[in-house]
């Protein structure tokens, strides 16, 4: 393997019942703005148990916070802090809320510019102000790492940053909060884990069989509970199998001393910048696309994958890779997610328009051995045009 | 699965040539204590790079940390650590070393009694002073958690505490340090790691799939990677497995959400104070007499271990518990670490005596369940005695 640095002081609190030790973690006479999206909270008894368990606070509430957030709600919330001088950031909600909740945190006190250049020029986040998270919605790992990826509406630039200055302080893991998600948001949630692993797992082999391993147990923990919280997100056993699963997936474990490859994310940005495609969906698209296309550069881990995930273990290499490959899109299927851009009413005339713009930044190629040019890029998205 | 809170902020720097950013986790001015073993570290070549990296220190040395480390040596460190008033503590060796050092930090800032109450009365650790890590054995996994195992020589006790405070601020992970370890000390390793999973996993199903698989992947590449650091502890690729694989073993994160037991370790420890058996054989010892006197309780864990780390899938329950349960004990034999209490010449009479030790500190019974009493010690090591 190669060399790596570890470090994820998050605190995670998982489970039920548990929100009563929420003082104990904000530190006392804070004026806490709460943040938090469209509303799920008022319906998932999250809201209640909060302002019970934080009545000896000041508490400023921050809602609306979209799906793909926007660089312009979170300017808005910047501005409330500043006005009323708030001194802890409270995050209520799922990737995107969370995600806000860190550009916010940094944009509050960014001193050295605009804070769009944290996520166009990615300029150096010095300070941020402290962030809890109350987590009711599985998926995008962002409670327990230190990443963030906002989205500009006047510009439909989609960009990301990441700081150890934004890692949560701690993470309240609400496993029964997120059973009354909508089928649809379960369902993305599991996608959008699924290929969080799979961009740190299915690059080419360093002789990491543990970090190998950890990725293929969450890989299929979520083939394994992923249909029973589409079928049933109240189901609490499995939502909270799969919210573990999650967490792990994105919190720096399983990419310690291993290259990570990030291209489905990269070329699936594009997808939604452009035509507002649920994120988790346009990963779902991209996969089988770009395994078609690169499955002899990604051969030894395609193999590897099918015989430990889905138990593919007859036939060719050639005949394995088309079977494992099938059987990632029926999956992503069965839950719910449609793969072909078609299925989304998207012609090629995107196409070419994403593949202008990895041209125009000047980006020569992408992915974890820089072999995905323009060009591949194009062959990938025209795979999965029907 | 069950409610949890993890939390871990050590900062792991894992790998070869890495000893340069040393100075850039230790305070500069700290007056450095550096805590080492037997020597070995004048051997490994860890000790002239650690002296060349820290030239702008002041370091004092503190050599002779014996394996089980003695209580009366840790006191001589703190003696030296009040005369000369060091700041930060520096262990440089494996889980003996490490875990004095831990002792050391907070017995250095004990002012409120006698610091062996630490460990035999469990008080409570308010302060400790802060310490960093440069490990140069894979085993105990103490560079990432809080746990420390101390041995007053005066009355042959082996006793074990707990604290944040003195969680490593950070580790150096040394697999090329580790490559001149003597195989036997490679093996106990290896098994020493091998049985903290076995601790945290081998209790009862609590529908907690990815922890059940974190820790069949631990297990699975301990036997797959051990007995290449047996053959040739200077096979970097293969250390490297392991060394990472005993760090997660037991740095909080399999044991989430699951329960514990820890017996075949309460019981260890006892052959280790009265016969200084190395503490790894003494779990090899005790661990197959245990799941032969508990096969029944342990049933379904052990069906799941056997099938899934050791492929046994034929034949009644039973008989595959049986097949399990030997090749676990002969994986041990094959690390060379022997099974039986005749292979180190203890006898009936030691069995009598720690029944007796058990009896007298009134605990009424240990393990995941409270199921092993002293009755049950008795017969675990009676099924080992030859």
């Amino acid at each position: 393997m190669d060399n790596f640095e570890f470090f994820n002081p998050v605190k995670v609190i998982f489970g039920k019942d548990q929100l009563s030790k929420l003082p104990s973690h904000i530190p006392a006479k804070s004026k806490v703005l709460m943040i938090y999206g469209g509303g799920s909270i008022f319906k998932n008894g999250v809201y209640t148990q909060l302002k019970e368990n934080l009545k000896n606070y000041h508490i400023v509430e921050f809602g609306g916070v979209e799906p793909n957030p926007r660089y312009e709600t979170a300017m808005k919330a910047v501005a409330v802090i500043k006005a009323q001088k708030i001194d802890f950031l409270l995050a209520v909600g799922g990737g995107s809320v969370i995600d806000a909740t860190k550009f916010i945190a940094a944009a509050a006190l960014f001193e050295e510019g605009d804070p769009w250049d944290i996520l166009s020029k990615q300029s150096p986040v010095k300070s941020a102000l402290p962030l809890g998270v109350l987590l009711t919605l599985p998926a995008t790992g962002s409670e327990m790492n230190t990443n963030s990826v906002m989205t500009r509406e006047e510009t439909h630039e989609k960009l990301a940053f990441a700081s150890t200055k934004v890692f949560p302080q701690f993470s309240f893991l609400l496993p029964d909060a997120a059973g009354s998600l909508p089928q649809r948001q379960a369902a993305n949630g599991v996608v959008d884990a699924f290929i969080h692993v799979i961009e740190q797992y299915l690059t080419y082999p360093v002789n990491a069989p543990l970090q190998d391993r950890f990725a293929e147990s969450i890989l299929q923990t979520l083939v394994e509970e992923g249909p029973k919280v589409y079928a049933n997100p109240a189901d609490y056993e499995a939502m909270s199998n799969i919210m573990w699963s999650a967490t792990m997936a994105l919190n720096g474990l399983i990419s310690c001393g291993v290259p990570g490859d990030w291209s489905v994310h990269s070329i699936g940005h594009e997808l939604t910048a452009l035509h507002e495609i649920d994120h988790a969906r346009t990963l779902a698209i991209v996969l089988p696309g770009l395994w078609t296309v690169l499955k002899n550069e990604k051969k030894e881990k395609l193999l590897q994958y099918g015989q430990r995930v889905w138990n593919v273990t007859e036939g060719t290499d050639d005949e394995r890779i088309t079977k494992t490959i099938n059987q990632t899109e029926s999956f992503f299927n069965s839950l719910g997610l449609k793969t072909k851009l078609s299925d989304y009413g998207v012609g090629v005339e995107t196409i070419d328009k994403i593949v202008d713009r990895f041209e125009k930044r000047g980006w020569k190629a992408i992915g974890d051995r820089q072999l995905i040019t323009p060009t591949v890029i194009r062959a990938v998205l025209m795979h999965q045009l029907k």
